[in-house]
């Protein structure tokens, strides 16, 4: 028996998405988005969205340009921190011990530590109510050395990224593989 | 080190979204979308993107309306059933042994079994390549009894649900709680 939850934005996963931006001093900032993802193949292209008081707003307005960087388990406190406090108010890279990495190919900065990064040029904005959606195509994926297999490609189990749950606002690690996509529903 | 692996439309998690929809002939169909997310807090909304050719596509543009199904472990077949064939070939919910259930909000099916299910508007549709991007108004999130704490809130770990691994192209559940959110980072 369903019970009415009323107009929740509740659905699982939700990802932990640290958006990377320079602001108009060159510094680098980074900050914790739970809505959004990938949005279109070819191009391909992310969203994310944003409150207009966040200072990752004005960033992405102004350079035209975000990272998408995946915590992994082990970094679940820099990632929790980056959407505790503003980059107005701090110099959130110093205070995370994390290094920005300038992207060569956007004007954006990414996380040297971070295993699995997009570097996105903005090319969309979407007004949608009290968020603002960036789509942002997706010029490369950046990951690190360790997390490949033999054949270059990214191993999720060695990313051990990060989901969040609206809700209870819990951070989870994902589970073992439960089968193969696109092969799994075939014996219906 | 980090290594390119070229514009791939790689994060982690995505999530497993089932969508729901009625046909011109007010058939109940449902597909497999992992491109989406919540995008916006008020008015609640979330996306979902879908190429043109997909049954589905049609069906929300006709009807405005589409429902997000979340899957618990259990129904992992039958969710990637709806990933396999379109609902112009078969009726898919007969084969799935899922029951759809007409939404009293909006004009598009859920599922019976499903434990968390949310019921939304067409509100924006963007045009973004190969896939188009539907913003849905969530009018109302629906959850089974079972799945509620006391407070009559959601607990995730009851729910069981599903994410998407692109690449590997792998499901897997979420792993236990790591941490709160909005805390974990405080001691930064």
């Amino acid at each position: 028996m369903k019970k009415s939850l009323g107009p929740e934005t509740i659905v699982y996963p939700t990802p932990v998405f640290i958006v990377g931006s320079y602001d108009q001093d060159g510094k680098a900032d980074m900050m914790n988005a739970a809505w959004g993802g990938i949005c279109c193949s070819e191009p391909p292209c992310v969203a994310i969205s944003l409150r207009k008081a966040r200072y990752t707003y004005e960033n992405i307005q102004r350079r035209e340009a975000f990272t998408i960087n995946i915590p992994s388990q082990s970094h679940i406190r820099q990632a929790d921190y980056f959407g505790l406090i503003s980059g107005r108010k701090e110099d959130k890279l110093a205070r995370s011990g994390l290094t920005p990495i300038r992207s060569e190919l956007v004007d954006a900065p990414y996380l040297d530590e971070f295993l699995l990064v997009l570097e996105c040029k903005l090319v969309h904005t979407f007004d949608l109510g009290v968020h603002t959606q960036f789509v942002g195509e997706i010029l490369d994926a950046k990951a690190d050395e360790s997390v490949l297999d033999e054949e270059g490609k990214p191993v999720v189990e060695r990313i051990e990224p990060l989901t969040f749950a609206p809700g209870p606002n819990t951070y989870h690690g994902l589970g073992p593989c439960l089968g193969k996509a696109f092969s799994i529903g075939r014996d219906l």
